[in-house]
């Protein structure tokens, strides 16, 4: 939790320089970062490069098309070779959950998850927390429902750990088909946080009821080709955030969206651009989070272990 | 014309900037540029990272392989994101008529036409357009024959617009198939410069007759699939820029072309590589109208709308 | 000889800067640096892109796929429109032989060699050769033993004209069908130094008895399906480098490989990460030999014809 906090008044400064007129400070030159994206992503990736370039860092791009995991060559070799050509960062996202993990503990250098699949994207769970952070000044205590595919989302795990972590009172609402089988219904007291809960509701309205954040996931068009849903109007009009429900919640709610939306599935127009939603704010705070990130890792606050 | 002419100005310093030994100006430092490629292209994308680098601004490139436009995200949204993360400039190529212009419309952000489906392609029209001012001194009454695809052809259109707006007689010249059918033959008044005329041949030795600058365009190839034409060789025997059909022009004669060239189709090679060719100094003078477009962006010419 | 000795002397300033912290000197700020990748590699354009970047270079990035290649552009023409564009280096990987050498010859800008076809890959070659003389001093009189797929190797190739213009003796051993037919068996003297001669050796513990450096090649995959090897397992059997098969060569032979490699094919896990291997410092020295060549090419040091 202080971790956060540091990494959250990190945050703050960032956010500072993002304001000026020329953003560029010298913090991380002549420093090296790789972005190693397995899977596609502009908003992840773009987000990155961009709070990289602005500490001044130079920002290498290689993605899995091209690059020498098509010919064969492991992980593990791949990350020793950006390791020798003296990366100071690697930035990863792979859709092997526990990817970046094993490479941060074998190698020498600094590894950032930028999302490995169903497991982790710990710096949209971050972003996400600063965001709500700044609303309302603190977390603890607020009720954060989060609606929509939990089964594969690393965002909604990310949220969750970093949530409670906080003492937020989290409810988790999905199709059955969508929700992990072991999350059975009911409260849930979560250890770590004397004051947090997880609740699990299958019922959208009951779950947005008196909610301080509506975060509705993105629903991977994948899944109903998968059998996991009849069809995506269905799923809209039983779990998708329209204007009626989001009244529900309580006034002045936030909606917040990890992105990229299907605007009409799992979220309506009038909510996504509507005064309640903070997803563009999300995406701001997301390059100052990481700015954060990358000036951690050559600072004190890295010894700590952030983001690694 | 006067915005028109404050841009060649402003690429006149440019050009000075790119004689230079070390080519590296402040200017945009601080200031983030994305290109956001819908369509491949290798001249149009390098040709503004190499300008906005050298105005000191840093470059993220975006293509739509890979980036969340696969994950079905609309192009607003898009949009919306990169002006979140402090884009400055979007560079932007979309095989859809009018999508930067929607953009520029509802966005904060400045949006610069990097080609847009068979609409319109500014930059080219301009950088064309300086060309062929550097060499003659103005342009108001000069013959400039265009040959080839003007149909689908935004690299025509552009000119047609910038080539009427400056006082040249336009003569278009295409096969009847590659030819808008609302374009009927004859002399056509232009309606804004009382100079400028366009005059539509389908003969095109008739319409390189005494011509000051005779651009061939690209034959897209797939043109020939579609069924607009009987076999490349005989457009190469019917329409291909020859040594004996450029001798028709002007002595001096100009001979441009978008690029990339098809050698031996739209132009013979001896005539691309001629002396009388500029078409490497249009490449050349591209960087410079881009440094000159990114320049005004933030400075007072851009509140004059240029290149927006 | 004594160029490549001064680009050694060149190689070991730079490997100075890449120990320091702040990795960045302004040796070729202002200038333009082009990766133009007709095949997909990682490692090698991360090298030369970590190696313009930290010289202070602008680095743009162009690869085949999206590129006016797939437009039927020739490579001729595109070659002009990056020098047009005022491109100072032009870093080239092709499949085709010979291409990154036309180029130079025809055009004015310098033309680096990163790889072409079945041909040459200098850089690669270097990077090689300065790694084997850090470690023994010199390279005349040592015995250097190559292994693998001869045939299609650029690397083998690079590597064999580099250390017998060094004075070394090379072993080439390789199964029958991926050994260049007009090698026949025996030794061979070689022009150009008095000490160093070509073993084609088939038995591979022959031929590293006793060598001083033991390098396997990659084996591409797609050999097996052609038809030049009946399986995976029996190549590893036959020609891989175990730690028995290493234990021939002489005490404290380097294990070199150029990368990526299939650890288990044609090198055994246990050797490519064991105590002789100097693989990731060969890495490690590619980014130094590379800023030593991009540095040549703005130097005195390239008038003698480095890297061109």
């Amino acid at each position: 939790m202080e971790e956060i906090d540091g990494i959250f008044q990190a945050a703050d400064a960032m956010k500072e320089i993002l304001q000026r007129d020329i953003r560029k400070v010298p913090t991380l030159r002549g420093k090296t970062i790789i972005t190693l994206f397995h899977e596609s992503s502009t908003r992840t990736r773009v987000s990155f490069e961009q709070a990289g370039k602005i500490l001044s860092a130079d920002v290498i791009n290689v993605s899995s098309s091209g690059s020498s995991v098509e010919k064969g060559e492991s992980l593990y070799n791949t990350a020793l070779t950006l390791q020798a050509m003296n990366a100071d960062v690697v930035i990863m996202r792979h859709p092997h959950s526990g990817a970046p993990n094993f490479l941060a503990r074998h190698l020498g250098l600094s590894v950032i998850n930028a999302g490995d699949g169903g497991h982790a994207h710990p710096t949209q769970g971050l972003l996400d927390l600063y965001t709500i952070r700044n609303h309302f000044g603190n977390i603890a205590g607020l009720k954060v429902t989060i609606v929509g595919d939990i089964l594969y989302s690393r965002v909604a795990r990310s949220n969750l750990w970093g949530l409670t972590r906080m003492g937020a009172h989290v409810v988790l609402c999905a199709p059955p088909t969508l929700m992990p089988i072991d999350f059975t219904s009911g409260c849930h007291r979560v250890e770590g946080h004397p004051f947090s809960s997880v609740v699990i509701e299958t019922n959208v309205d009951k779950a947005i009821q008196g909610a301080d954040v509506v975060m509705p996931l993105r629903l991977q068009l994948e899944r109903q080709e998968a059998g996991h849903l009849p069809t995506l109007r269905e799923y809209s009009r039983t779990y998708g955030i329209s204007a009626p429900r989001l009244a529900l919640a309580k006034p002045g709610a936030l909606v917040m969206h990890p992105g990229p939306m299907n605007e009409g599935v799992e979220i309506d127009s009038v909510v996504a651009h509507g005064v309640q939603s903070v997803i563009e704010e999300q995406v701001r705070n997301g390059v100052a989070i990481r700015m954060a990130l990358l000036y951690g890792i050559t600072s004190p606050i890295d010894e700590q272990g952030t983001g690694r």
